[in-house]
């Protein structure tokens, strides 16, 4: 087969994946975390883009409000030229706008997440990173309905300066992980950031429990939902 | 890019549909509603198995038990040779006994379609072949959690006979359909059956509402979901 | 006694109601509405402001998104100038933010409205505007945690041009509101819109079904709630 | 203005609280937590009764059932002469009766006292006295179905004597209330009996969590919405 | 064998069924249905009692109280005479107040007859008398936890004078459970009310539907598990 | 009273208890658990069978599934001869299959032991086997619409060499059962295993909580309802 032979309609558009916060260290785990999507030949490209006007993380409601305008422009501007759109925040700012705005169909982490979640597992346990995000959470969780199959939303609740000491990091994200899993009875984890798919396998590995990476799944979805013309278009 | 080049490791195996019912004609049905996915260059090859020890179609709670060990024999056969299984009926026979015997991913059109309608809208409708199947429905609707996503199942109740007419069939799911919109809320409609795909696209034109095929969805969630290693492995 | 001898701690500061939409007309609505509330000597004052920044109308999630940004800055502009803030639209847009900048207590009319429906009858149903604005009410029930007691939620779905139509409005009101009773079995309803308060009072009578106008039940439980010195301060 | 113009129609009746216990040092308590909204000039009086009635506490289902008849007795001969009526205990008992024998709207301190922990955090917990009082109350958050955001309910499970030992008693409460907090998730709290509002701020402010004090916030509400005609009334 | 020697640990003290209301015509009918289990050699007797000081029927909450004390006295009188007691009102009144003053178990006929209905069916209506029963039946169903398997709640909503009129009566059950079947999709019917057992048969061939009468129910449980020492009973 | 004199009308048909392993010590157990049945002069006669193509456990899904057909044969081949059927595994095999062979009602340990769970206490805590059963229990909870209702399931997680130890087995059901009370709050503990009969007493009453033994609770529930022609027959 030659490339040059395939037509339009056989080959889809690139994947936008877009995070929301300003910090382009992030945008590149979440590049370096699609090659699995990558290996695969003739697979769309997948672009990641940041969000210049985001804050350096989004850790309020506020800071997901403030999010939405930009992150809609971006979308806008990039119809026609994006099989499918994928909003790499845990909170899903924006996600109903965006399907309001977007001709082709939006995912988001945390709704994908939690929709692998469940086909992973009976109850879902979240990993965040504060304490305050937890209410946003829950209120998410409820809106898609799913609240009987949460376990549990804990925070690791470190400062951003304790972010940065990966060892750390990853000590708090094992403690609150077996809190999850012996505590609330979770028999599978969410990664409530997308700037956590580095410590997934290993976290998996030591917990032994299944452990969603977000941004993953949602492009999983993205990628094979998107293939389907009715998927986000009547008739 | 030549195909020869394409390592094993980069080139996944084939993704392994079921139809459970030993109707030749449903899982022809299915093959073609495959199309979208073969479209594709160098996508994961897609096969169509028929469970030739199911009964003509999936009617009753005893028609599922008496699937299940036949399918697990099935998809215990194909280890190592796909990539994924689907189970193509309504009542995702035997999903759970097939996560634990296989170790590929196993993925239930039920399940999966009405994952995918909760990404269309905000609460699904089931259009249903038989009354005598809506407690079975309902019964996974609320083992899965999403009972407050549910607007309603209600079935064109039709004999075998009557099926056969096709306008009939679709006059009464066009029926069913809009009760399902107008009288109980749904804003997405699910096809309780492998074996509608013919009539979606002209019943989402005629009632203005977003339908799912559910093997279609089950397809599109496989052929993403397994691309990435952690999907049913843990570490 | 004398106004003059009333000190700052005895006397409330304003109470803020804010139309996140830019129709003045809307908020002149809603300052009619406040009678009752004025009626009383000493009450606080209560001032609405129109939000200028906002559309006509908030009538989609890109609505809803757009105005939070100036909402929370009107209501940062009036911090120790109000001892409460509402925010008079029915999706409440911001809640979460401006509860995150303001020192004085926030309330939604929508959430609101609904714990008042909850205080009147057993199950709700509300009357809404616009078809698409349901599926955005039922995220915020949910989200709400208040399913159980929601009995539906159905549109008038009238355009612009009709609604200026104000027998026409009343009497699609008065159909919904019907179908909503009879068929769904709701014992109270909700006006889903701060712009329905003219149409409460004849609409109950002939109905024969509480029905709360939500904008005035958020100022009652504001005027109420803002007199504890915990509410939203802890300690 | 001057008090002797103010007319009946804008001048509220007395609030009555209703203490359904007979501990007169109870009355006491909630008379003193009455205290903020006493500061607002001209305010409705608000007068507590204690019902003579009633056991020392309403510790079970029985003392729950036997306060209902002389409770609602006190209510009707009220008639006329209160703009509401609070039930102050928090099993809310007679509630929904008091409401068909009552013309002024009755509010229940439990059913208060869960709204406005709900507009202060995302999933409450509740501080009981008794461990044979949780049943009850989880009886009561399902009929109000409020379950999907409570957290827990934990009693400090004292017996009388040890509650008279403020020190001790106030440390139980302190400790559930770390539980609820920590264990159960819960970020907001409620003072699971009318008896314990002198321990509210301290409480508060030593385990960093918003706590609802059930009388105070079922006197608000019905300050409040007792201004609204159509509060209670149809039409 | 001879009754003779069967020792009083072998025969079961008689089963108390309380009508609660003061109609002795309704205590009559309950005692008719008692039949199936009076066939039964050796079975235990069934006592059926009318509570003189009931208001000739349990139509408001007010009447649930009201009874709740004289239906205590009468269990506290029977105490060490009774195997059981079943409460004869669809409102289940005083049973948890019941279950603290008895050592023999108490059985509600709602509680009993919606279980029953359970193992009947997927999703129940309820037929009740009056319109204004449906809030308290519902507060009952969601406090029970389980409001996701009610389909619905409707009155036949006739007067006393109707109700005297059997074909009438009649007419409307039937109607009002068709609706239940075929509008909110019930496929098991309970009768929310102790004197409607004469038509359950009928009724039950006519619509196609099982229904449960919830006196046999509730009867059925209690001579059921009153046999298991440790019902009610810890150790 | 003549034995003679009973015609087979007043006579029940003996009652069948199926357990569906091949484990004879298991079944041997649950026939010493009928005893407080045997009791009863004249009470119908109850057979336990083994089923002999069962696994020595059920401790899968797999397993589950693979005594569904024996299981429904051996129904099959009773109808006539038994009054009632019960499954007495705490997975409900094929319970809803079992419905549609039988014309005798057919009950399932777990759905019966947890609605007998429900009349003893407010949410129920489950001592299970295996952890790896715990989802299969839930999908069960919830299917059954119970989920508001259960505090939690807790595995003793003992293997088989482990469980032979009676010590050591009851030690794990004391601690594992003292966690479901006091960190989940369960105030009725049902044995998630047909199994486990013989520690039931000593166990409720060294943790002072009423405990549900769940093949006595089904045939209970089954020699009280089979007795009412219109359970499991329309008309």
């Amino acid at each position: 087969m030659i490339a040059a032979q395939i037509t339009p309609q056989d080959r889809q558009l690139p994947l936008v994946v877009i995070n929301p916060n300003s910090t382009v260290a992030v945008t590149d785990g979440i590049d370096a975390a699609m090659e699995p999507f990558r290996q695969v030949p003739d697979s769309p490209e997948i672009h990641c883009f940041t969000l210049a006007e985001g804050p350096p993380g989004v850790e309020s409601q506020q800071h997901v409000e403030q999010v939405v305008s930009p992150l809609l422009s971006l979308i806008e501007q990039h119809q026609g030229y994006a099989s499918a759109f994928v909003i790499a925040c845990y909170s899903d700012p924006g996600l109903h706008a965006a399907r309001e705005v977007s001709a082709a169909p939006v995912f988001g982490i945390a709704e994908c997440g939690l929709q692998t979640a469940l086909l992973l597992g009976d109850r879902f346990g979240v990993i965040s990173i504060k304490q305050t995000s937890i209410p946003r959470h829950m209120r998410m969780v409820r809106a898609l309905g799913m609240e009987s199959r949460c376990a549990g939303d804990r925070a690791i609740d470190l400062s951003v300066e304790e972010l940065s000491d990966k060892n750390r990091t990853y000590a708090r994200m094992r403690q609150v992980g077996a809190e999850l899993r012996d505590r609330d009875s979770a028999d599978v984890l969410v990664m409530g950031c997308a700037g956590m798919a580095r410590y997934r396998d290993h976290l998996s590995a030591e917990l032994s429990i299944p452990i969603v990476e977000p941004t993953q799944a949602a492009v999983a979805l993205a990628l094979g939902l998107s293939r389907l013309p009715w998927f986000r278009k009547i008739g």
